[in-house]
């Protein structure tokens, strides 16, 4: 019973699979494989984008900061919200890729950015001429950081914000399938169509080893997108263990699969939890990750028992009265099953 | 017959195996995960170095760039050789991760540095205070981009002199696994008895499909370089099936044992060449790497059939009398058999 | 009548006297002048600071932020009030002078932090180990840029809460002298028995020309502090120039003198407003700035003859009712007479 | 008798009457005075480039890399000789400023490159593709650091070179008065008519305090330095004292006058000091600066009198035999006079 991320999961059969397949002979390096051509070929014609640049990278974080770095000058800044994964969990990266771009952080509930909220923060940063920062790009994260998810007419409408002053938008897509499975777009719709330049496609929280995709919707950045993956050490020699990964997560749906798989999860895992006597759901199921509260007594069964997970905020503890609420996040991937999720609940039910 | 570089090859069968091995349940992620734990003991053994920090990133130049953030400060150089692939092939990633720093080429035959060539170099960055780039490390690179070895004894001379001025040393390792074996030196013997801060231990090139350790010998820069892995975007989620290709890696010396194949096929291949008529070699074949000049005949003869491998320099061409001499780099691996070098031979003979 | 900001001033006699005087002859360039170390010693005398390092540069944004790049590491973040000057006039330099920090920004009235907010914003930075940016250094505006005066206590009051985090403190002290002059406490009392490690000791703002001197408390970084200076582009060849002002501005407590003519301005434009209809403070005058509403009939009548200064915040028009009030800044410099503060207040009276 | 550098004298008087002059009243800061309109209009006339953007800051250092890092990216390469100031003075300003370009050092004598050695450095660079760092951009120094003067036609030769490879061209022209004194070319026949994209028009080794223009011929790249000035802490609040200096620099010829009795003067001495038994240029004295070789018994007699000036190579010694040649860098600055040449070149003969 683990629910602490969808980082600490196995990677499906079909994915080793591929690497068995591909591991033979010689292969160009640096991506000039024959299987990236394929890859590349079918994210165009999965995207509906003929022209879009495509590269894979290894970390979330790469793919986030090398696109950023593309669309924001140093003296800018880049617009998200205030739990983005780019404030949040990389460590400054995005400072550091850009050469010293700002971010500034938007508040929203469920990690959600608002147009009129990002409206705000982007006109108040035009205010002081060549004194202060100017304004860069924005970064919409979907599904969120609290697993909500943007419709494609949300991302449409943060977007004409941003369009409306000529900013590029970038979306963090480290949880992309889920927010598609959920939705119901194409992923033409929740990405160009609704007005996105650059997507981290992502692959790792969904059943990869560590493979991310970069889809470049106007590919006049290529090159510099190819340099800058160079030049911070995040172009493989031996790519094509990444492209055959990439290859088969994309052969016949298979993230769309595993994507809806964990979304099943938590939904089932959140219908089971509202249930419980003195529970409550803190925001929405809408992709793979629940966010909820509910009486220690059922957290120490569970902690007690082994279960995974955290505490949201992280600085809670198990002391207090047993009925007394306790919230927590949890997250489902492509491995839960059924049983861990029901396992879980009767732990929960003490 | 593929000789264009060691990058090119798949990888052998335990490496597979041991992803195969690790795929299953749950594991911590980022560097917490049990195996990772067992390849720090590893390594920390192998190195008779049992206060050594290890981390494990994915590709050799962000092993190199993120070491030397470590050792050397934006205002300051770094002394390497004019060929050292920090130089050549990583598009301005140390200058990256460094936050600026330069690099301060010395010449010397077969890619080697000398000491006196390092101290002259040394030397004459002191000159002017604060007006100049300040003195900040030494890298060296073994085995060398050319192929040659230096001896534990040669890393000692170099060190010595880098100590002199009070600076510390890396090792770019990429090919660290042929020049041990080569030399006959023990790893410890290679590295931090000689003087070595710093080590990139490379994996890739040598069998792994793209891990690399760093083995940071005195261990107060170690949280520094962990959070410079994270900001570069190389701490890995999954960090399991780094592990584990590493953990495989140096099980039961497979390392060393796929370093003497790759060596010996260079070797078998170095002989033939030398028997050729008109043929010879630009300098010893110590590693895995052989760098060799021969009449156009048998390069017409090699590249009709398929053979790949790289002119060096790269722009010169076949055009030209049958017999006059063009020279070329042709890199072994662990994968390469001796039908492939002997088959290559014969093309060469016509 | 101009209180649109205090480096719209000109400089007062004794500092061209100064240049006169010192524009005979050669001398030593780079700060090597013989003024530079009667500087040096004036300025350890005055701060009771016989070890600390002292040099000059000639902007305020310099100052700042070559001193926050030698306390705040790249992957660190500077905790500073939302108003600070180098949060939202510096176009980023702190970012980029430190190599991609971030700012945390503090919330508080009258631009000032508070130790309880300063405390929050760092125990919350510290929660994500690697994942999150660092907790790098504090810096304290003083006076602050709506005007207002910490305290040496109050000082010492937020560098014990950052010492309790083993965090460095800088001090923005553009206006510094004024701050002083205002609480009536000794430069050491404000700054290093305060627990404050480096000093951005404002000129320009108080009558220099473009001096600004950074006073290290603890040498320890001064060598590092002298490379960032000249690597930034601020390492004055004629120094004498720099030199002769901070001498002159040292001489006879002129500096003192300067910032209390300025304060007595500001308090006498204060004391006017306040005694006019309908118009109020908005928040008390400490130094020489003052932050006040009127009605729009007075601002018509102020900006009709000519008086420069700006709506704050600077989006307000003068469109509204005769007797709606409308906030604005007023600064004060040393140049600032009475017969100004007195014509001026004569056009808001209408 | 101070030949030491052309940064040790004073200024000339026009330049203190200016500075006098302007010192009443309130005026615009950050460049919105109306003397720098003033300035911006001769700049303009003078170089017959009516739309050339103009900018004032107060180093050689900021000048140069705040150009230099408009036209070159952080995955790129500078050209420029081996002593360029950019290379040899400003302790990694460039790679700063850039973000981590390289410098690519091209050999030839008195410091000056030729077309055929900067076509060789161009060429090698653009072998790699995305593995090695990208041609940037072509900086040349006029005069160049060891005293000659590149014409018109040699400048317009080398940007023929840069702009056969779509590169732009940066002239560090600390010295530009001494050159165009020197090679009679007008100031538009040695920049933009020759091809030279952006001016670092030195004033401060030539009279001024710490003035120098940038001068952007193609004004596309403004508001981009603009922002970098910023946030370089190089933009002047009391901007005034820069442009008036400037102003007066430009009244009447006065930087053309200033240069011309440099030059004569550095003319004086060397035609002396040839005239000395056993002396020698050691190349043409071009410029201000005059490198020469004498008996150390010349040098005794000029050392102990308290002539300074510096020995070149710097580390060399008075030991050795009287009649042994030592060489020696000697600058003339406008202030030198004919008696002080005369005086040194006494002492010289002994």
């Amino acid at each position: 019973m683990h629910f602490a991320s969808d980082n600490t999961s196995p990677v499906p059969p079909q994915i080793l699979d591929a690497l068995v397949r591909v591991n033979h002979g010689y292969a160009m390096p640096y991506g000039n494989d024959a299987l990236m051509a394929e890859v590349r070929d079918t994210i165009r014609h999965v995207f509906e984008a003929p022209g879009a640049a495509v590269y894979l990278v290894a970390t979330g974080t790469a793919a986030n900061v090398l696109a950023l770095s593309c669309l924001c000058p140093p003296w800018a800044t880049i617009f998200c919200h205030r739990n983005a994964h780019i404030e949040e969990d990389e460590c400054g990266a995005p400072e550091f890729y850009t050469g010293g771009a700002k971010l500034t952080l938007i508040d929203g509930e469920n990690a959600r950015m608002t147009p009129g909220g990002l409206d705000a923060a982007i006109a108040f940063t035009g205010r002081g001429g060549v004194h202060n920062v100017q304004r860069g790009a924005v970064s919409i994260t979907n599904a969120t950081e609290k697993g909500d998810v943007y419709s494609a007419d949300d991302v449409a409408a943060l977007c004409a914000v941003a369009r409306a002053y000529d900013l590029p938008v970038h979306m963090d897509g480290a949880r992309f399938a889920n927010a598609l499975v959920s939705s119901g777009a194409t992923p033409a719709e929740m990405t160009w169509k609704a007005g996105v330049d650059v997507l981290s496609f992502g692959g790792t929280k969904n059943g990869l080893m560590g493979v991310e995709a970069v889809i470049i919707f106007d590919p006049e950045k290529a090159w510099e997108f190819e340099l800058r993956r160079k030049r911070g050490g995040h172009l493989f020699s031996k790519h094509r263990y990444l492209s055959a990964q990439m290859a088969a997560y994309l052969e016949d749906d298979l993230w769309l699969k595993l994507a809806a798989r964990a979304n099943d999860a938590a939904a089932r895992l959140s219908r089971g939890i509202e249930s419980l006597p003195g529970a409550r759901l803190l925001n929405p199921t809408r992709a793979n990750m629940v966010f909820a509260a509910w009486p220690r007594s059922g957290h120490r069964h569970a902690t007690e028992a082994g279960a995974a997970y955290y505490f949201w905020p992280m600085d809670q503890t198990l002391d207090g009265p047993a009925d007394d609420p306790l919230s927590a996040r949890l997250v489902c991937s492509w491995s839960t099953t059924d049983a861990e999720v029901d396992g879980f609940l009767d732990l929960l039910r003490g």
